[in-house]
C-alpha cells in the first residue's frame, strides 16, 4: 500500500478542494489510516524483533559487518520518490537485524545494559506526542514531572533546596555547570566575555572524565587551564595535591574558580573523596562541582550512598539515570544547589517570542529559558515512570545488583588462571588483565606489555561471530 | 499483576541461586513475561489515545490545566514502593490526557504540527534498541544512516563535500558553529582559552535567534561582542548595514571572526541576503554560518529553495528537519563545508577508553569525537526512514503545502475585517494582529496598542476550553 496525496484522486472525491499554488489545501496530508497500519505493523516487529528478544541469551547481541559491508546489505539512499509499507518495513527489520542490542544480557559495552519496559514506555509515549519542554502551556505534564524529579534527586544529595534541569548528556551537564560556576565567580562574563581578564583556572582529577577538556575548551577557558590532579593508586584525587595546585594558580596570578570531583570515573569507578575537597574549596572560596553522572545512582542504595559522602556540600551535581538505572538514552540532570535564581540569572535571554510575561498562568513553569536549548525533551519523565514502577527500593535494588555482580566477577577473577585483577573494585568497574596462555610464563618486561596490548582488543572481539557475542 | 524480584519464590525455583551481599545474581532482574504484557497494553493505549486521535478535529488539542490543578490530579510522588501496572496504565492515560496533542490538526504553536508516521516509527525503533552513536561497534547501522543523510543534506545545500553531525538543537548547532568559526581563526584557542585575547565579534541580525546570545556568552564571547545588525523593513539583515558594523570592529581593535546570517526568522521568517553577505564574509575573511534551522527545509522545494540563495557560500549551516518535515523532537544537523577533518580537529579530546585505535575495523566510522557530547541519540535515523518513505518528492510537497497554506491564510485575512496583515510573508510565518470590535475605530496613539496587546493573549487561549482549542 502506498501513502501520499493522489491528487487525481482527491480533486475527484472533494468538489470543495481548495487548491492554492498547486497544492490542496483541504485536504488529509496523507492517508491517516495506512499510517496507522504502517506504525502497527513496525510496533509488531519492534515487539518481537527487539522487545521479546531481550532477555534471549541464544540471540546474537549483533550480527556484525564490517562498515563496506553493510553499506552494500543496507539500501542507504534515499531517492525522489518514496518506497512502499512493505519495503519499509524490511528495512525496519535489516535496521533491527544489524544493529546492537544494548539490551541484551551480554551487552557489555559502556555503562549500560538491560531493559527497563516502564522507562521504554514512558519513551513511546513521549515520542508520540512528540513535545518540547519550554514553556508550560506546550508541556503542562512534562514540565511538572521534571519538578517533581528533580526536586526528588535534591533529596537524595541531602540538599534542603535547589534547581536543576534535564539535558542532553553527563558531559552537557558538565559545561552547565562550568558556566554557572564561572557566572557566580563573576557575572559580568556573561556580557563581556573572557577577553582581557585574567586566566580562570579549574582542577579535576586526572581520572576525571574527558568531557571537562571539552567544556573547557568550548566554554573559552582553555584545555590547559584545566589542572589534572594527581590520584592515590585507587584513581582518587588527593586532596593534598589540589591544595597544592589551588595555590600554585594564586601564585600564577590565575584566577581558580572551580573544581570537578568525579563520583564513580569512567575507567576504575573511582570516588574522589568529597569531604576533604569540599573543605579546601571553602576556604578558597571554589564552586565544588561533582561529575556523579556514573556514581550518582548508588545514591538511591542506602547500602553503598556512603560512597559520595559530603556530596551535600556540592554546589552543583551531574548525575545520569541513563547509565546504571536504566532510564534510556538520555536522561542526564543536572542539579543545583543554589535556588535564588542563580540558573536562570546565568542562561537566560528573555525571547519575547516564546516567553512572554502577560501568560494567563504562572510562568515560573516556562523554565526553558534556564536551558541553552530552545527545543527540549521530556528526558524527565522516563525516570520518572520507571521510578513510579519499581519505587525507591526497586531503583536500590538494581544498584545493589550491580555491585553485587561485580563483587562476583572480581572472586570469579581471582579464582581463574590467566586473569589479573588490577585493583578492587569500589563501584560496578573491574578492571582486569586477560594474560593468553603464551604470555603466562613471560617476565614483566615492555615486550610482554607490548604483547597483552595486542591481545586485548582480540579477547574484546574474538566471540563476535558466534551467538552471544560480546562487545 | 506485580513485577519485581520475589526472592522467596525464586530461592524455592532455583537450587544453583548464586547469592551476593543478599542479591540473588543469577536469577532475571525482572519478571520479562509481565514487562512485555506492560508495554503491548501501553502500546495500545498510545494507539488508541496519541496515534489515531492525531487526525481527529473533534478531539481536544490539549485539556488545560493550570499548574495547581493538574499537580493535585496528577499522582506525581515518586514513593518507597512500586505501584501496580494497572495504576501504572491509568497513569499513562492521564499523562496524555492532560498533555497538549502535538499532532492534533489545530496545534499552532511553535514551528511545528502534525504526525509523521514513518519517523515515529523510527523513533520507537531506536527507543527499543537503546544506543548511542559515537562508536561504530555499538552503532554500525546508525552512524551509517547519519553518514547517508549528512551526504544528502549537503548536497542540497550545493556543497561538493562536507561533514556533520546530528546534535541537541538548533541552538546548539549555532554554538558547534561559533566555536568552530573560533577555532579556524585561532586554533590556539582550544587549549589557551581566550583570556587576554582580543575581543571576538560576531555579526548577526537583530531578528536572529535568541540562541545567538546564548552561544556567545556559553562560548565566553560575551553577549555584548555580539553585534546586532539592522534589518531592513521584511527582518532582513542589510548589508551595507553589516559592512560598517565590520569596519567599526576594526576600528575599535577587537576581533570580528564570524557573520550568522539566518534563513528564515524565528518571528517574521525572513531569508538574510546570502550571497551578499557571503561577499562581504570573503572580503574580510570572516566565517560565514547560516542558521537556516527554521527554513532549511524550503531547500527541498524545487519551488522555494531560491529563498536560500548564495547558501553553497556559507561555511557552515544548521537545519533543524524536526520543524517544517515533521521529523519529531529533535532532528538537527550542523552542516560544516570544511572536509579536511577541521571539526574533528576542533572538537575531539581523544579519550582513551573509548575511541581506541586498534580497533579492527576502520576507527574513521568513530564519529563520537567531533561531538561536544559523549552519548548521543541517533536523530538521523528517523528523518532517513521518513525520507524513504515519502522521497524528496514527498518532502518537497511538505514544505509546499505549508508555505501554500501560509498564503491561503494572507488572503483570508486580508478578506477580514478587524485582521491586519503584518507584512506579506515570504515563508509560513504569516504575522497579523487581530483587532477587537471595541479598538476598531480608535486612532493610531499609545493607548490603543496598549489596548491591543492586551488582547492578544487573549485570543490566543481564548478557545482554550472547547474542544479543538487553540494554543
Amino acid at each position: 500500500m502506498e501513502v501520499g496525496i493522489c491528487k487525481q484522486e482527491m480533486l475527484q472525491k472533494k468538489k470543495n478542494a481548495v487548491l492554492v499554488d498547486g497544492v490542496i489545501l483541504n485536504g488529509p496530508i496523507m492517508d491517516s489510516k495506512a499510517g496507522e497500519k504502517f506504525v502497527e505493523e513496525a510496533c509488531k516487529i519492534i515487539m518481537e524483533e527487539v522487545i521479546r528478544k531481550a532477555d534471549d541469551v541464544t540471540e546474537k547481541v549483533c550480527e556484525w559487518q564490517a562498515p563496506e559491508t553493510l553499506k552494500q546489505i543496507l539500501d542507504l539512499e534515499m531517492r525522489d520518490t518514496g518506497e512502499s509499507h512493505q519495503k519499509l518495513l524490511q528495512l525496519c527489520r535489516d535496521v533491527i537485524q544489524y544493529s546492537v542490542k544494548t539490551s541484551h544480557p551480554r551487552f557489555f559495552n559502556q555503562l549500560y545494559a538491560g531493559i527497563d519496559y516502564y522507562s521504554l514506555v514512558a519513551r513511546f509515549i513521549t515520542e508520540a506526542l512528540n513535545p518540547s519542554v519550554y514553556t508550560y502551556e506546550v508541556s503542562p505534564v512534562f514540565l511538572l514531572v521534571e519538578e517533581a524529579v528533580i526536586k526528588k534527586m535534591i533529596e537524595f544529595i541531602g540538599w534542603e533546596e535547589g534547581d536543576g534541569l534535564f539535558n542532553p548528556g553527563g558531559s552537557v551537564s558538565n559545561m552547565y555547570a562550568m558556566n554557572l560556576a564561572r557566572y557566580k565567580f563573576c557575572p559580568e562574563i556573561k556580557e563581556k566575555g573572557l577577553s582581557g581578564l585574567p586566566r580562570l583556572v579549574l582542577f579535576a582529577s586526572e581520572e576525571c572524565h574527558y568531557s571537562m577538556k571539552k567544556a573547557a575548551s568550548f566554554l573559552g577557558i582553555g584545555t590547559e587551564n584545566v589542572y589534572f590532579i594527581k590520584t592515590d593508586e585507587r584513581g582518587k584525587m588527593v586532596p593534598e595535591e589540589l591544595e597544592k595546585q589551588v595555590q600554585r594558580a594564586r601564585k600564577e596570578g590565575s584566577a581558580p574558580f572551580l573544581v570537578c570531583a568525579t563520583a564513580g570515573t569512567t575507567v576504575l569507578g573511582a570516588f574522589d573523596p568529597l569531604d576533604s575537597i569540599a573543605d579546601i574549596c571553602e576556604k578558597h572560596g571554589l564552586w565544588l562541582h561533582v561529575d556523579a553522572s556514573w556514581g550518582g545512582s548508588a545514591l538511591v542504595s542506602r547500602k553503598h550512598r556512603r560512597l559520595l559522602h559530603g556530596i551535600h556540600r556540592a554546589d552543583s551535581v551531574a548525575w545520569n539515570p541513563h547509565k546504571m538505572l536504566l532510564a534510556g538514552i538520555q536522561c542526564c540532570a543536572l542539579l543545583v544547589k543554589d535556588n535564588s535564581g542563580l540558573l536562570k540569572k546565568c542562561y537566560s535571554a528573555k525571547a519575547a517570542y516564546l516567553f512572554q510575561q502577560d501568560k494567563f498562568y504562572d510562568v515560573s513553569y516556562d523554565t526553558g529559558d534556564k536551558s541553552i536549548q530552545c527545543s527540549r525533551r521530556p528526558d524527565a519523565f522516563k525516570f520518572w515512570l520507571m521510578w513510579k514502577a519499581l519505587g525507591t527500593t526497586g531503583l536500590e535494588e538494581r544498584v545493589n545488583r550491580a555491585l553485587a555482580l561485580a563483587r562476583y566477577l572480581v572472586e570469579e577473577i581471582k579464582k581463574r588462571e590467566g586473569f589479573q585483577l588490577l585493583l578492587e573494585p569500589e563501584y560496578a568497574n573491574v578492571c582486569f588483565w586477560y594474560i593468553p596462555p603464551s604470555l603466562r610464563k613471560m617476565e614483566d618486561r615492555p615486550e610482554f606489555w607490548q604483547k597483552l596490548h595486542q591481545s586485548s582488543p582480540a579477547v574484546k572481539f574474538t566471540p563476535v561471530s558466534s551467538p552471544g557475542c560480546m562487545l
